[in-house]
């Protein structure tokens, strides 16, 4: 099977962000496969080769239980986010599957409209073709601050 | 007639926000049709379906005059921009026309050197080709902060 | 010969952060030619067309020693960066090379996970096909801020 086209891999990092950015948080999980592997570690924690994280979760239902209670925890005043991606590397693509490296910058917007960066890092991907759809097998969040966010309000 | 291409799309968005943030302002309104609509306005009028914004124009002849404005209004020493955009959305994408989101980010680096995220937003365009070019029909900034610029100092 | 490709042109950009964030210095030589151009400077001192810069390179054992020195003094607990690059612009493109511009923005991440806005700027360059590579002939990065960084910790 062929490789996958950058095009197809820019299409898919660029509807996932909106679907985040655009609080459509119940059509986020939909993005993965299931079985699937969705980590958010720290820069730190991923060198160290520590496999867990602030989120693990390797099927679509955990994806999805983690939506439910996010949504549950959103009783104060809300802010929003705004994903800015670069460039992804496509590291490996082959057998109808890719993996890439994508930086990422998140700012957060307050209510009283102060902005500041909430979080930077890199995306490391494995995404696979599954009939016309492209969806992650792995995203593994890397975030450069390992300042724990005790409440990390969105899924990166 | 065939779709747009990724790559003109991209090109358009690189030239564009290329143009504002050489200060090459007299050259901005030939990135629209005639007539357009572009549109500044909040996250939080857009959601609530308020028409109107921080900036409203629909003829090039507007666009012009708002240069022209900027022009006269900039006496103080000032600051610049840099705008960093992220990935295109193609929503719709035929007969000549497509219709794209594009989360931007734009800097401000102030006279002393202090950089700060001026804003962070969404746009919502529909680009159109005309002969061997491409321009927007139509451009809706919607920025995520709902604080008022009261001199909004460049377009977005 | 032919131009060369946008696909081409983001891989190497792409390319060339990841090295950087990852801090792999001293494989970021390897994609410059030799002789080459690599220059820092600020937009206020490109603009007055001073030929210098806060640094200077014209040759690939300059930039190594560059990389070597960057190793000498960092002695101290060592912040992250983290590039963030928009659309190039391709202003020229035949004959096995193009000229590009790209804006870039690059966060610190301090050890305490403090995140600022470090460099905001925008990438001059011409890059050249040699066998099946793809390298910088030249690299003019203009930053916005004038601020001189007195220990410009890593390569832009």
């Amino acid at each position: 099977m062929a490789g996958i086209t950058l095009e197809r891999i820019l299409a898919l990092h660029a509807a996932y962000i909106r679907c985040i950015d655009r609080d459509e948080l119940e059509a986020w999980p939909e993005f993965f496969l299931d079985p699937c592997l969705y980590v958010v570690t720290s820069a730190e924690n991923h060198r160290l080769g520590f496999p867990g994280g602030m989120i693990y979760a390797d099927t679509r239902g955990m994806l999805i239980d983690r939506v439910a209670s996010l949504r549950g925890a959103n009783v104060y005043e809300k802010q929003t986010y705004r994903h800015i991606l670069g460039l992804p590397s496509v590291l490996k693509n082959g057998g109808g599957e890719a993996e890439t490296e994508t930086p990422f910058m998140v700012a957060r917007i307050m209510h009283d409209g102060q902005t500041d960066i909430f979080a930077t890092g890199v995306y490391l991907d494995v995404v696979r073709a599954a009939g016309n759809d492209l969806k992650f097998a792995k995203r593994i969040v890397v975030c450069d601050s390992s300042r724990i966010h005790t409440l990390l309000a969105l899924p990166l």
